[in-house]
């Protein structure tokens, strides 16, 4: 089909307003957070399931790939259009639908911003817990079809903890719903888990319904400094299996410290080889219990303890993790952070050896390194800067980063634990997942035999 | 290939003793505990996952069904051979691999006994949360395949949750590894969760490694009666929705309580339209504001609470608790506790109506139902006895079982939570799932082509 005739038969279907082949426009969907880039021939913007089902019944006749975009804030290129074709922005698609607050669920369509619905939910005490360092931007079809997680699913679990049922509109158009209302059930093969993460490879997800938890009625924060990030493994280590649950635990290196410090002296966070940043949520009693005994496990451990004395300094421990990316971007104005390699995951007595090894890799390369991340979890977020103008500082960096992704998974760990696949690591599936691999591309044949759903993702 | 050549490949495969095709033998692998029926023409031991490749691959070769076979203590049929075939007897597989406390996992071969597993991992503090009621036979394996979970899952979740990695071998004798030893990875799509519940029909699950959770320091519990079911489901969306997390809410229905008064007079239930049991977990601190939390919440709707004063008593509820499946059986020598129509799952606000709606259904078609489950999750299990050699009876508990089932689905409800679609309930899923029963048939035909593994259940 001609690309004119294909705009008109996309105009019928949604309205001249919401598609669009304007250069200009079709540029400013080129790109998310990350480096890759590609240039859509159309896109958009839908406001209805029937809508959608149209579209992608229309591009599967005619080959054309269609790729899904929330809010774009994506680190894998995951709602970049690298083979072009049309861009389905959702952020239209933003309301929410049923608040069922006796079932603790609710159910929206995916344009809506994590933020906005967790402000919607306040008043009743509710909130869904995955909070992705985007919250206030990143919208929840986003974190579904990535499984977006972030500091606080160390207690909380990541966003498939929280998925009780999708609408997905498949590759040919047809409509399925997944999952239950019931909050248990195995009836059928776990679909709605199979398209949490599949970052719009198998599907378009246009309605899901949440199940929601009780916003804790305090939190509480605790500061530990270590000699080096070996003794805050072993901490963390200690803490986890004390029973306790912490709501975050996070650590900063000595670089992320210096970066932190010199971006704004103010803060003042102690110089140290490792601090570990302990947050806990509950009742007052439960808060001052889990405080106490976190203490006491790190006690032995580390060098100084600091626990929070009130909801002030607990704002300011948390404003300075929450510096680590500006803090990191500034440290140079001729080098800018890029996100690559930035997102891997290890079993957890892995993490002060793979520190260990980030380290030797920043030396050997030349290339600073600052790591910080969700250390409940395993997640280490290693940031570089260069100049990106420099393709020798491209190419150094791309070899630290492959260097980071073959060792965490030489160590039983994976080159994403949080930030999604997308085209930015799709190289590294085959030999993370060996055979299994095989089994995702029979899949994705199966539901999209003309692949056009987010092609060049995923390496399927 | 004849039934001769296939028993002595069969042979070198695994060694003479750990094959047989002799009648008795088959006979015991012909059922589980639930009505469902079939006999195989070869049971085997396999002990490693080699072999059950090679098993698996000659199978496949010669479109011979292959069917996992845990414990047996499954409500669905699930491990019946319905289209004869091999039966995978995995008992012998039942080795803890990899202890590794310092992750919080532990690696382990199907054929482990939950309990023994437990056992196990009691001495470090440590343990592996779902627990069915037949945790003291039942198979890890078994639970995976079924995404098995019980009492404690409104706290804890069910097995998908704990399941960090799968070895499985599939239709072809490939082996894969799905997951991480990383708590947190979105590489690919989440074909753990995908395997987890899909009860045999897409691969032999032949390992995996299991997150644990600290064992709770305190444990206590609390009994609460209500004038009928509806106000005690109030109670439970009152607690739920107030932030604190029960390690157990369960009910039990009018007639459960006189069953069990009646079973054994000493317990001396209190004569209610229905009484939550709630546990609460956790140290001691936490337990205490728990209860009270509970009590607090139920103290306008409940007739009567009681908190179990000291272990003493909580072990004496819970011991009612536990009567309940003997209580049922042993109403009437004569009839026969069937595992029909046992486990439906509903939204938690509509559990109130749900359970009005059984006790119309027992009286239409003039059958004792007894109910009682697992409130919190919205999980309802249904006890009815019949004669088992009427075929009047059957047909009237079929039906009351059918209706039991639309209805749960009519109110966006399923036909099970917990105990698995097997045999027993795969005609629903149609109904059930819609066209979403559709992308499983696809998935299980790109899988297993020629439909080998476990046929004739789950509806693909």
């Amino acid at each position: 089909m001609q690309k004119s005739d294909l705009l008109k038969k996309l105009q019928e279907i949604v309205g001249d307003e919401h598609v669009s082949a304007s250069a200009a426009e079709l540029y400013c969907y080129s790109c998310d957070a990350s480096q890759i880039r590609g240039m859509p021939d159309f896109v958009i913007r839908p406001v209805s399931t029937e809508q959608i089902s149209k579209i992608v019944s229309l591009a599967n006749e005619n080959e054309i790939p269609v790729t899904a975009r929330g809010a774009g804030t994506g680190l894998a290129g995951g709602a970049v259009p690298v083979e072009g074709g049309i861009v389905l922005d959702m952020s239209s698609m933003n309301r929410i639908l049923e608040t069922d607050l006796d079932n603790l669920q609710v159910t929206i369509e995916p344009g809506i911003v994590q933020e906005k619905l967790n402000q919607a939910l306040e008043p009743y005490g509710l909130f869904f817990p995955p909070d992705p360092g985007s919250s206030a931007m990143c919208t929840l079809g986003g974190l579904i079809a990535n499984n977006g997680s972030g500091m606080r699913s160390v207690k909380y679990g990541t966003t498939r903890n929280y998925v009780l049922g999708l609408e997905v509109v498949l590759a040919d158009g047809t409509v399925i719903n997944t999952g239950s209302k019931a909050s248990k059930s195995v009836a059928g093969y776990s679909l709605t888990d199979l398209f949490v993460g599949s970052e719009g490879t198998l599907g378009i997800i246009t309605k899901a319904t949440l199940r929601l938890r009780a916003l804790p009625k305090e939190r509480s924060v605790l500061l530990a400094s270590f000699e080096d990030p070996e003794l805050a493994g072993q901490a963390v280590v200690k803490v986890l299996s004390s029973g306790i649950v912490p709501s975050a635990c996070e650590i900063l290196d000595r670089n992320i410290i210096e970066a932190i410090n010199t971006f704004d002296p103010k803060i003042g966070l102690p110089k140290a080889g490792a601090i570990l940043m302990f947050e806990v949520d509950g009742t007052e009693n439960t808060v001052r219990e889990g405080i106490e005994m976190i203490k006491d496990a790190c006690s032995t451990l580390a060098t100084s303890i600091r626990a929070a004395s009130d909801k002030k300094e607990r704002d300011e421990i948390w404003a300075a993790r929450r510096l680590v990316g500006a803090a990191v971007s500034r440290l140079d104005p001729l080098r800018t952070r890029v996100y690559v390699g930035e997102d891997i995951g290890v079993p957890i007595k892995e993490l002060p050896g793979m520190l260990h090894k980030v380290r030797e890799i920043s030396e050997e390369f030349k290339l600073p390194i600052m790591t910080y991340g969700h250390i409940g979890d395993g997640n280490l977020h290693t940031g570089m800067c260069i100049d990106v103008l420099s393709d020798a500082e491209w190419e150094k960096l791309n070899k630290a980063a492959d260097k980071i992704h073959r060792t965490a998974i030489g160590i039983g760990g994976t080159v994403t634990a949080e930030h999604g696949v997308g085209s930015a690591r799709a190289a590294y599936l085959d030999l993370e997942l060996g055979k299994a691999l095989d089994v995702m591309i029979l899949i994705k044949n199966a539901l999209d035999p003309k692949g056009i759903l987010n092609p060049g993702k995923m390496g399927v």
